[in-house]
């Protein structure tokens, strides 16, 4: 093929928006057995689909990520009329001020802008449009409601190895009921899908809003409790001298810092971790109501053992989101260093911000990027994603065409996944064709074959190659 | 529960952009059928699914629809940076130009404008996705490529019932060869897939891009080819003398439009329909070699019939579609008046766009959305998909909630999707919850159940109310 300079310019500027990710159909087939894994155990939990629209009127979004995640809010506009609208607005408003620079640009201005002229914005998460659904169709729902979403998401964040700006987010979801019950239920979910994966090591860390809450009590700063959550969160990342330090920034004194440590090194075994920090909370009413939450959890996970993975109390666990009540969940692998691969926790009042008061949630999230990674790098992938067609026709002609046409439709009635090379192009190409697609079978229907119906059939790995009528040849492949 | 003037105010500003739309549990599990159907008759044939990201360069997209369709691509904007600059560079440009409005406002300063600023645009079809796709990876490929993809697509279209602003695309294409075998596959695609899914009568229409040239050639105005597919495009829709009006308007002579006449007729038997093309175009060697293709597409399908589909060759298909250049398809319901269902075509140089050449394709799109609506006015979805829950045990309180715990994991790890109300709240509590749920089967374990081990099994549907031991409840769901 020869391409004049036009043809190899435009071929250089084929991309896609940083951040943005194409899936190969190999990636895809993996990508769909971690998706097909979630969905399985979300359905046999009786969760139930909804999908929430990619746009999202800007006001349902703002303002309920922080100041951080509204600027990474992806907006969208239809057409430049509005914002030609906004610009003419400007200039009459600017008359004044001649010089006006980019500095000096008024921000009211500029958010009033971008405000105006969009339609609406892409989702960053599926936690605040799942809210919207509910409060929008509540009366249709029958609740407690137990919803699954499985979708992508947009962040406007910077591209680095392992954030994109579109990823899927695969997220369950009860909503109107505060039974612990569905904690535990959230809990051997995320045992069942990653033992289902074939993890064999990783941890969910369990913790308590209202445990932390209780700390914040016992030091005797109970108005400091985000900034204190927020540092001891950073101990595995950071090291426990930052975050003593970052504890002193914000205003602790050191006596106050020495209460806290002792909980830097309450790790293990969970009897023992509670008995501790009862002691530790005798003195915090909603710290000892958040062990009561933590033990009941553990409690009923004995009735119903997990499978591969390993619980532990997490006092150091905030997830550094402001909307957690209650439970804190965060899964890690302890065989691939990643960060966490799930999260998730209760909101005793997620709907709240749009007006539907008293509507406590519990949710956990899949990451389904760092499990893939995870999975790619334990080798947990099975062999068999990598095969999409298992049946090849080669193809040497009209008549033999013909001939192979009526059995091609068989293996498809039987469920085979089964193809015909499109054209008698050359032997060699035909069979280069079946081994890059990793396609196991092969079968050759020549004159000879078509005289006795005994067809070549090929067994790609080993290369072994018998005779067989097609009714054999199916039963072989359905064996 | 009450709410303040204020909660009242949210509440009710809550919505989502129009044209876009929640699913709900009821409906996704119904679009989910869909989608399954279709991808499972897409993988049968040895098709791989690949995913493009929501977000394309504007670039790839522009220039590719027509000016209508360009003007329908939603921009995506990170932040109000870019947009700030522009507006200051703007009111440089203007000093002399004080008196700018909308209607004197340059519409190349516009277009700068919205292309500068735009850091992408949503995908609005996964055609051209899937052309840039095939040039960015063309050295990953084995070619031919059979793909398919399921994805959303946007498009600022005005909302109408039956047009949505995100609709899901449902397209399998072959790129890199030109055996007609293809569109027999990509035919008997569509015949399975509506069958599977119900569909008694339905008709695939066909038509060839060079028949179409063939006619205007016969008519002697080669030249008016678009103009005159345009306009019989129409036929069905306008009838006979809106056609002849806009031909007219055309600038076609009488003379000219009689000579079109006779294929508005031209319905019916295939055979004949052909053999009445074959004298009418006997003077145009693109509209013979069209035929041919038709002919030998007939003449595959004969070895491999075609369950429910009427196949209709129809000179009046165009598609109003400029890169077919072969095969035309279009598939109708005969039960619901509805439109097109489906569509698609050959092209021969799709991804010359992107400066890759001689890459012949043909693919095919299901248009979920009509096929959805066509299927619930017929009556076509299982019952079976209004239960996400197959078995429900009713909550009693603390003893009988861990009595019943492992019984709840066996049923699931017995692949059956099973649900413990998650407090003890009053029998008709959560009876309703299972009825609106439309839970076929609840499990009652009281004190007694407990004791002899048989459980109070009831079928919802009919009432029926038996004691049975889990194992053999769990036979009866299995069986």
């Amino acid at each position: 093929m020869k391409l004049n300079e036009k043809e190899v310019r435009k071929m250089k500027n084929i991309g896609i928006p940083k951040g943005m990710r194409d899936f190969s159909p190999s990636v895809m087939a993996r990508r769909n057995y971690i998706f097909n894994t979630i969905r399985k155990s979300f359905e046999l939990h009786g969760f139930e689909q909804i999908e929430t629209p990619a746009m999202e009127n800007r006001e349902t979004l703002t303002g309920k990520y922080g100041e951080e995640g509204d600027r990474l809010i992806f907006n969208v506009m239809q057409r430049g009329d509005k914002l030609i609208d906004e610009i003419l607005w400007l200039k009459e408003l600017d008359t004044d001020t001649d010089k006006l620079t980019k500095e000096n640009f008024n921000p009211a201005v500029k958010s009033s802008i971008i405000e105006n002229f969009s339609d609406g914005a892409l989702r960053y998460d599926l936690t605040v449009p799942f809210a919207r659904y509910v409060v929008q169709h509540q009366n249709e729902i029958t609740f407690p409601f137990r919803r699954f979403q499985i979708q992508p998401v947009w962040r406007a964040d910077r591209p680095q190895k392992g954030r994109y700006r579109e990823f899927y987010q695969c997220d369950a979801d009860i909503i109107g009921t505060d039974s612990l019950l569905n904690e535990v239920e959230l809990i051997k979910i995320f045992d069942e899908v990653l033992s289902e994966l074939g993890m064999q090591d990783f941890t969910i860390k369990l913790n308590n809003r209202k445990v932390l809450s209780g700390i914040a009590e016992v030091i005797g700063r109970p108005e400091k409790i985000v900034d204190i959550t927020v540092a001891i969160d950073k101990l595995e990342k950071i090291g426990q001298a930052k975050v003593e330090e970052e504890l002193s920034e914000k205003g602790l004194t050191e006596i106050e810092i020495n209460k806290i440590k002792p909980l830097f090194q309450l790790k293990g075994d969970s009897k023992l971790v509670i008995s501790i920090l009862k002691e530790y909370l005798e003195g915090s009413k909603v710290g000892q109501e958040g062990l009561v939450e933590v033990e009941e959890i553990l409690q009923t996970l004995q009735a119903i053992p997990l499978q591969k993975a390993k619980l532990e109390i997490d006092v150091t666990l905030a997830r550094g989101l402001d909307y957690y009540t209650g439970a804190i969940f965060e899964v890690v692998s302890n065989e691939v260093k990643m960060g966490s691969i799930c999260g998730g926790g209760r909101y005793a009042d997620l709907t709240g911000i749009f007006g539907l008061k008293d509507m406590s949630g519990v949710g956990i999230s899949f990451g389904a990027d760092r499990i893939y990674d995870v999975m790619e790098e334990l080798g947990l992938f099975p062999e068999s994603l990598s095969q999409s067609t298992q049946l090849f026709f080669v193809n040497f002609g009209a008549k033999e065409q013909a001939y192979v046409l009526p059995l091609l439709q068989q293996a498809r009635e039987a469920g085979i996944s089964a193809e015909l090379y499109p054209e008698a192009a050359k032997m060699k190409k035909q069979m280069k064709y079946a081994n890059q697609k990793n396609i196991p079978y092969v079968v050759m229907v020549g004159e000879s074959e078509m005289q006795s119906g005994e067809l070549t059939f090929k067994k790609m790995q080993s290369g072994e190659q018998e005779k067989l009528s097609f009714a054999e040849i199916l039963k072989q492949l359905k064996g």
